[in-house]
C-alpha cells in the first residue's frame, strides 16, 4: 500500500481523484491539502464521498507531503513548479494535472500561462504523461505532466493518421467541444447554470491555452510540425468532450478502419467503434475510456474522427491514476475497472 | 459463481442490472431476453457496456432460464407473473423488478394496473425486497417483488417515525420529485428532452400506481393502516427521486435525528446525513444509497425528512442485486461498493 | 411617454425589465445604473438585448432619477430603503423588486434579513405589489413593494380557499420548487452548472426569507392568522417556480374548480386550467401569467393546488411593469400580452 | 386581415407558426389541421398557447384551405407536394416549412428523400425562402421552399465570404450544433431526456440531408461549384443551432469585419457582432435574428465563422413568417419584433 498526497483538493479534479483512489487496491491517499479549508473533512465539501473515505484537509506541508510515495497536483497552474521540487528532491514520485510542466519551452509557458516558469530543468524532465504515446517513459518517470482534457482528446484521435503518415499534417481542424466542469469549480458568472443550460458556445477563439500543448503533442506523435486549428465550444452539460477532428487524405484508398484498429488494439483505455457507430460522450461517463470512430467526407478527402472522453476521467484524474499505475508497476487498470454510467 | 438471467433487458432497469453484474465477484449474467432485439449484442444497444460484458439477446426460453440459478424480470407490469411461476417450479430464484407482485391484494392489483392477477398463490408468497424492512425474510426468499422507486424512497423517510410511533400516521404528505428515466425508454413525447427540459410539474394528481404501494408499505411498519397523499413530480435531470415527506409530530420534543441514526446505524445502504445538511440526488447517483435528512417546520410540529436515491440503483436494479446477495448469502455490499458520480 | 429609471441593471431581474420594457407603447428606459459597470453599453452584458435598445449603465444620481416618472429598485436588499426615499420626495414613483418593503413589521424586516430598516415610515407606507389582491391600492401607490417570487406562487395559490374560507388555515403546506434564476446572477458555487444540473435538493429548511412574507400575505388574504410550512427546492431549469400548495379542507363537499373559475374570472394574468390539466413550468415561460390547477387528494380531505409562474416575470419584472401599468393607468396588459416560449 | 391556413399543425414547428401569427396585425390563423387531432382545441395540445388563440385541428380539406390567402405546410417532407398543387391552382401562395421543395433538382430529391418527386414543374418555380439571398424573388413569390435550419445557418455565415470571393469554395468545413427540438416532437428513443441530457455526439456522418441543400444554396451563392464537408452534431438543449465555419481565405489581408458589417448592413434579422464578441445560441432564442463573428485562426490562413439562430423561428416558423411577409407587401418585421429570452 504506498501512500499518497494531494494538493490542493476543492476543486473537481481533486474530488474525481478521491473517488478513483478511494477503490485502489495498493494505493491510498493520506494527505489532501487546502489551504482555505484547513480542519474540514472532505466529506462536508464533497457528501457524495460519505462512506467511501475518511479524511481531512490540511495545510499544504512540504514535510509531511515528503512522506508520501506520489503526490498529485490538483492546483492552478504556477503551484505545482514552486512546491514540487521540494518533494522531488526528497524522492516524492510527483503527478502534475495542471499545466506547469505541460510545455516543454519555457518561453511558450510564458507566453501562454503570463507567468514565467521557475523550473525550466524540472520543466525539461518531465514526462508527458499520454499512455498512449510515452508508455515505457512512464515507467520511470519521476516528474509527469499530466495533458490537458482538449489535448488528450485530440491526439488519441489524430494519432494513427499522423503515425501512418496518411494526412496531410497542415491545415488540420479540431472542433472540440466540452462539458462546463473543465472550467473549474470556481465561483463564475460565465459558469452559473442560468448562463450555460439550453446555450451553446465557442469561446477561446484563436488564443485557448491547450492549442500550444496541441502543436507540441502533435508534432511529437508526426515527427514534424503540425498546423492545427483549434476552436473550442461549451456544451450545457457537466462532462464530457467531444472532439471532431478533421484532417485531408494523402492518399483516399487507404482502410482508416483498420489504421485505427490496429494501432489502439492493445490499448485498455482506447476503443475503436465499428464502422457506422459515432460516439456519444455518456458512453464513456465516469470511466477513463476514449471511445473513437473515423470516418470520412462525402467526397472521400478529408477524413473525420470523432473522439470522445471524460474530461474529468481520461481528461484528468483517470489518467494521472493510469500514470501512477505505470510509474509503480501495479496493473495500469488498477482503480479505472469502470463501467461508464448511463444514463 | 452462480448463474443469472435477465428477462426484459432493453430498458434502463435492464442496462443497470448490467452495469452493476458485470462487476459481481460470485455472479454472471449468462442470459438477457429481448423478444425485439433477438440475435443483437448488447453493447449495440447499450455501447457504454462495451468491454464489460459480451452479450447477445435472446428468446426468453423457459428451458435456458430454468437452468439459472436465479433470474431477475425487468419487464412491463404483466410479464412476470406470467412466467416466473415455471421458473419458481423449477428451482430458480426470481427477483421481479417489475409490479406484479409488489401488492399482496389481488383486487387492488386488478384495480390499479387494469388486469386481473393470475397468480395469487404466488402474489401472497413474494417477499417485498427492502431489506431494511425484510432482511431475514429475504435470506430464504425464492420470489422477491423489488419496490417501486418512490416507494422505497418514502418508506426509508418514513420508517423511523412509524417504528417509533412519533408521528400521526394519518395525514402524512410525501411530495416527491423524480428523474425522467422513472418512465423508462419507450418512446414517448412526454420523454422527450424538449417536453421535459427546462420544466417543471407534477403528474399523477391523484391516482399514482406506487400510491397503494407506499400505503401497504407504510402500514405494515407502522402496524396500522395510514393515511398518506402522495404526489409525484417530473424533474428536468435523467436519475433520482427526491422525497420531501410531512408528518405531525405527537411528540415536539422527541430527539429526531437521534431516532434517524439508531434506526439506521447498521444499514449499510442509508446514510443519516448530519444535522444542518439536506441530501440533493447527486450525492447518491449512480450509488446504492439513500441518503436522508431529518428537519422539523418553524412552528416544531412538523417532521420534515427527505430522503435521496437514484432511481435506477436503490430505486431498482440495485436494490434487485441487493436482495439477489442477501437470497444466495453473499456479502450484501457485492457489486454495489460504489461511489456516487458527481458532477 | 413616460421616463422610466433603472437601479440595479446587471442581475436577472434588471435585465427582464429591460426586455419588456423595450416594447412597452407608453414607457422609455432612460436611465440604468451600475456602480460596476458605468459607461458599458448595456448590450455589451445582455448581448440578447442587441437591437432592442441602447442604453449604458451609469452611476446612481438621485438628480438625474430624480427627473424621472418611475424608478424600479432591482438590487440585494438594503438598497432601496436607503436611496428610495430621496426619489419619493421629489415625487417620483418607486417600485422595488427588492425585499426593502415587502415587510410591514420593522422587527422582522430586521431578524430576516440582519440589518435593521432604515425607512419605517416608508415601510408601513409602501403597497404590497400583488394585483390580485391590492389593484385598488395600486392605483394610487407613490412606493410599490414587488412580492418575492415564491410568495407570488403561493399566494395565487391559497387565495380563493382562504377567502372563500374552505379550509384550515393552519397547517399548511408549500411544497415549492424554483429554477435557478432566482438565485440571481452572482458568482456562487452553488449556482454553478456542474453543481446544480441532473440534482435536485431541498434548501433554506427551516428558515427561508420568503417564510414571513408568506405568513403576512396569506394571513391579510384570509383576515386572520395562518400556519404555513414552507420548504423550497431548486429544480435544474433556469426559469420556473411550481408550487405544490396542501390544504386540510374544512368541507369536503365544496366545488373547488368553480371556487377557483370565480375568483380569478377577470384576471388577466391569472388562468385556472381545465379539470384534469396540470401545470407546466413551461407553460408560463417568458410571460406574466400564473396558470394553477386545484385538485384534491385520493381520500378527499385535502386540496392540492399546483401553481406556477415564471419567476423572473410574474415573480419579479412582470408583475413590476403590471404595477407600472396600474399606478400609471395604463392599460394593465401593456407591454405584458407575451405567449410563453416552449420549448 | 389576411387568412392562413396551417396544414400538420402539432409539431414543434407548427406549434411556433402559432406563437409567432397570434401578433400578428395583419394575418390570423382560421384552419389548422391534424388528421390524427381533428376537433381538439390547440390549446389542449400545446396549454402554452392558452389565451393566445382559440382554434381547433381539423381535417385538412382542399375547399377550406382553398379559401385561404397562404397556406404554410409544417409536415413531414411527401406531403406539401401531393396537396400544395391544388392549393396554388386555386390562386393560394404556399409557403413549405417541409423539405419538397428546397432542392431544385429531381433526382437529387429522389437520392436524399428515398421517394420520387411528384411535382418537378412547381419543384423547379418554387423561390428558396432565404430573404437575405432571394428578397426581390420572393416579393412576387407563389410557392416558397423555406430553407432548412442547418442550410440557413450555414448560409448565411459563408455568405460574405463567397460573394467577395475571399475564400477557396473548396474545402468548405461547417461543423454544426443544434438542439433537440430540430429532430421534431415524434416520440423516438434517440429523443428521449434520458437519451440526450448530459450527452454529445455527431450524427449523420456522412449523409445528413442538408448537406445537398447547403451544396445548392453555397454554390447559388457563390457562382460556382462549393465543396462542403458537413457534420451535424445534437447539442443537450431544446432550441438553439450554433455553426462554426471554416474556409481558407484566398487573401489573409482582407478585412473580414468589414466584409460581414457592409453584407449584412441593410438586413433586419442579420446581427454582426463587434469583434472580439463570439455568440452564444441563448442570445437568439425565441427570435428571427441570425447573430455571427468572424474571425480567424492563429496562423490567419483559415476564416472561421460563427452563426447562430433558433431554429424553430429563423430556422423554421420566423423564416417563414418574414415569407410571407415580403410575399404580401408588410413590413418584414411584422409579428417578428421579438427579444430573445435569456436565460
Amino acid at each position: 500500500m504506498i501512500k499518497l498526497g494531494i494538493v490542493g483538493g476543492t476543486g473537481y479534479t481533486g474530488a474525481e481523484l478521491l473517488r478513483l483512489l478511494a477503490r485502489h487496491p495498493q494505493a491510498r491517499v493520506e494527505i489532501i491539502t487546502s489551504r482555505k479549508e484547513v480542519g474540514m473533512p472532505v466529506t462536508a465539501l464533497f457528501p457524495q464521498l460519505r462512506g467511501s473515505l475518511e479524511l481531512e484537509f490540511s495545510e499544504p506541508d512540504v514535510e509531511r507531503l515528503g512522506a508520501c510515495d506520489a503526490v498529485f497536483f490538483a492546483t492552478p497552474h504556477g503551484t505545482a513548479m514552486n512546491l514540487a521540487p521540494a518533494l522531488l528532491d526528497r524522492g516524492v514520485r510527483v503527478i502534475d494535472l495542471s499545466a506547469d510542466f505541460r510545455l516543454r519551452d519555457a518561453a511558450s509557458f510564458a507566453q501562454w500561462y503570463a507567468m514565467p516558469h521557475t523550473q525550466p530543468e524540472w520543466q525539461a524532465r518531465a514526462v508527458y504523461g499520454l499512455p498512449e504515446v510515452n508508455r515505457a517513459e512512464l515507467r520511470g518517470a519521476q516528474l509527469v505532466a499530466c495533458p490537458g482534457c482538449y489535448p488528450t482528446a485530440v491526439q488519441l484521435g489524430y494519432l494513427p493518421l499522423l503515425r501512418a503518415g496518411v494526412i496531410d499534417p497542415q491545415g488540420l481542424i479540431a472542433d472540440c467541444k466540452s462539458g462546463v466542469s473543465g472550467a473549474g469549480r470556481e465561483a463564475r458568472v460565465a459558469s452559473l447554470f442560468s448562463e450555460v443550460s439550453e446555450s451553446f458556445k465557442a469561446y477561446g477563439v484563436p488564443g485557448h491555452r491547450h492549442w500550444p500543448e496541441i502543436q507540441q503533442g502533435l508534432a511529437d506523435i508526426a515527427g514534424q510540425p503540425v498546423g492545427v486549428c483549434f476552436v473550442p465550444h461549451l456544451v450545457p452539460m457537466s462532462r464530457g468532450i467531444h472532439a471532431t477532428l478533421y484532417a485531408r487524405l494523402r492518399d483516399p484508398g487507404v482502410d482508416l478502419q483498420a489504421l485505427f484498429a490496429t494501432a489502439y488494439a492493445e490499448e485498455p483505455f482506447v476503443d475503436v467503434l465499428p464502422p457506422g457507430q459515432l460516439p456519444e460522450t455518456r458512453w464513456v461517463r465516469g470511466s477513463n475510456l476514449c471511445r473513437i470512430a473515423v470516418t470520412r467526407s462525402a467526397d472521400g478527402a478529408t477524413a473525420i474522427v470523432l473522439s470522445v472522453i471524460d474530461n474529468l476521467v481520461k481528461g484528468a484524474a483517470g489518467q494521472a491514476v493510469q500514470c501512477l499505475n505505470l510509474m509503480f508497476g501495479f496493473d495500469e487498470r488498477s482503480a479505472l475497472a469502470l463501467t461508464p454510467l448511463a444514463p
